[in-house]
């Protein structure tokens, strides 16, 4: 579908997540998947309201950036007992309180009966000239108890995905990527554009 | 294709262009066509720093609120002599010194040979629950020496579109609105939809 996509990310982690995503659920979305780790010497201030306008916001820079069709997310982990935080402020809320996002959020549920969750990703396909595309994914699950796993990133050790009884971080990537609110975002993507 | 959509404006006169657009490029878009001025009620602060975020407040502010696909768009002209100016201001800009639009273009341009302009419009279609799909769409022309003809609004009076000798206030709407920049980035939307 595009000769050539980059992934706007500087993290090689979530490329590799982001490949898999991409193999998995539209064969030939793109001929090749580019890192290009170096255009994030650009600085994208998500000062967006929501994911979509963040997602937006980051895809727009590398596009423009690149020249090439690129596509950037945005995501949280909404808390039911916290009314939905730390929502769009996942990755912020942590890190200023010096705290891995798991350490966190256990002691913010400390005690707490009601552990619903949900993960949303916004996901931003941006074709220079042509259009920009934007879908939200979600993964509904649990916050567990204890950290557990070694897989993935952020919450990724306390979140337990309905129906699997494993932390995202126990998961197989394979397993992970074909249930996440990543990926859910991608398929409503690649579905939109076959 | 879509049994209702809104169309993201509080002004009338925007609305009947969109429709006529809508209805010029793509026949089965939508059943029904909204227009639902009291959801601006709902103040949508445009704070983007492009066309495409602006409307993208917009399209999710009102579909947010009404439930239903809503299309918003932000629109601005760039004059080269005035190095893209006013842009994204567009509206702002006139307004804020008290005069119309073509007025205060007319005075900022006077003696100046370079007239050359671009009127830039992104579309925003917003579907809740589904997707969310920005374009942006191109009308090239110049800017007259004296405000013409009395149809559409804005700086329509003093945009003379390459090809016509008229400017767009001077054009019937059936013209214009097959020339306009927003009839060009609907057709971008409707293509990709097809």
């Amino acid at each position: 579908m595009f000769p050539e996509l980059v992934i706007a990310t500087s993290n090689e982690g979530k490329y590799k997540e982001f490949c898999e995503i991409i193999h998995a659920s539209c064969e030939n979305f793109a001929d090749r998947i580019i890192f290009a780790p170096e255009i994030s010497r650009l600085i994208v201030e998500e000062s967006g309201h929501s994911y979509a306008e963040n997602s937006l916001l980051k895809a727009r820079a590398w596009s423009q950036k690149s020249g090439l069709p690129c596509i950037a997310d945005d995501s949280g982990l909404e808390v039911d007992a916290l009314d939905g935080a730390p929502g769009i402020f996942s990755a912020r809320t942590a890190r200023e309180k010096g705290l891995s996002e798991s350490e966190w959020l256990l002691s913010r549920l400390d005690g707490v009966e009601n552990r619903k969750a949900r993960f949303t990703a916004a996901l931003c396909l941006c074709v220079p000239e042509k259009f920009t595309l934007i879908t939200e994914g979600y993964c509904y699950g649990k916050i567990s108890t204890i950290a557990r796993g070694s897989n993935g990133f952020g919450y990724d050790p306390v979140f337990l995905p309905d129906g699997y009884g494993k932390t995202f971080a126990e998961l197989p990537g394979t397993v992970k990527n074909n249930i996440s609110h990543r990926a859910d975002a991608f398929r409503k993507i690649s579905l939109l554009l076959k």
